[in-house]
């Protein structure tokens, strides 16, 4: 780990076979389920819920409006990853992640997602609203001091 | 093909490189959802909808009950694969499929589904119905002669 | 629970949002790769390598001959699944698993692997052999009583 | 289509179920398998092989150092999407792809890939090279004009 800060919350998974790809290596694109359960991890983290209830009925959620994933190293079946979810943005309607992958301290990809406060209305459609203050105060834990 | 007669309707799909794993062959897990898009496909091309609408705003859908694969070989990067879907067995609730899959005259794997049809709320619960007439005269078409 | 007896094994994992589809649950295919990974950490839990490295520098791997589940309920995106793999027959070249998903005492899904020993060559190709009597008397401990 | 140009190479894909999640969308991830398949199909459509045999029976390949993506909208099962990819820059041993996915004139995300030509070895190591000139010959096919 090139840095010295403790982790304020990580998640550890083992890389599974259906990860895998021809190349023999952790295939790009199954990063980004990964990180996303790291996201949702840290929400548990932080006693948020990923569909979060409101009072008439509908929920608020987090779809992404960019997602993207730098790669330093490969990652192989059985290892053991290291994510590391941040959140690096908190904006009025919007929240910013950054996500660190490690295979021990070898850096294996860094990520980032915007995700945008959305209700989700029973018909399935979304529209962003200003994220409530309880949630705020919430994903302010899970920033970078 | 060892069959001699043609099929009634087939897919042809180029493996990509997310289907395959570390083996260097396509996942075994990847094959269901190329059967399941088999299906879809055959079930647009006798005229139905995969989800079918109805008059009172609900949705026939169709879940499955069991799915099961035997393979036979190995498939790989690029190749081209050949899937016939057909119907095999029509009852009253519920519709059994299988599937073929071919590269050329290799035969690859076969799989079967057992379906039922259901009507899915808005609020997604699911329950069994028979089959509506007019939805069992078009699977008919596509059951083996 | 319908069996009094504790299973030799299992693992947990919790329903990830890539798991779930647009009727709302886990689709039925996200299964197999949980099943997967539910009989690599079994195999792990016996002391044997899933891929197991010979004196030759080939490895020992066990590529599936069928691949089947039977599915009694649906599942949902954060619920904690519990995975009971078994090896219910042991052959000269092959081996069978079944696995008991749950959801705390709900039966989700009832699964079944055939899966054959191979030698797997550097070039990628895959001959069966007979399983080796320490890889045998490993997988006896995983049999159901 | 904002752009009055042709483009030089498209591809369509209809959406498959297994692509959607519990959102009733397609899955942010599941789009850059997709924009890979197009990345593979504009290859072989200017006469390039994804896996290049070489001389001395290595390959050379194209892992990517980069990959993200914006979506602008959702896409939902059984839409047909058009996916154009392009070559944006051309350097001494890497290519740099975009990506439009449209539904119609809609545009639904645009994504990006940074690919490093490599030798793969047949024990799965990876180096990267220049690329040989009559690839580049290929890709230049492939840029905007």
């Amino acid at each position: 780990m090139t840095d010295s800060r403790d982790p304020f919350f990580s998640v550890e998974r083992r890389v599974e076979f259906r990860d895998t790809d021809a190349a023999g290596i952790v295939h790009f694109s199954a990063f980004f389920p990964m990180m996303e359960s790291a996201e949702h991890a840290l929400l548990r983290h932080v006693g948020l819920q990923v569909m979060h209830p409101l009072e008439d009925g509908t929920h608020l959620t987090w779809p992404r409006v960019s997602a993207s994933c730098d790669y330093f190293g490969a990652a192989r079946f059985e290892e053991i990853l290291t994510i590391v979810p941040t959140v690096i943005h908190l904006g009025t309607k919007s929240v910013r992640y950054s996500f660190d992958i490690r295979r021990g301290v070898d850096e294996i990809a860094r990520g980032q997602f915007a995700t945008v406060c959305c209700v989700l209305s029973p018909a399935g459609k979304l529209h962003s609203v200003p994220i409530p203050d309880e949630i705020r105060s919430a994903l302010r834990r899970a920033m970078v001091a």
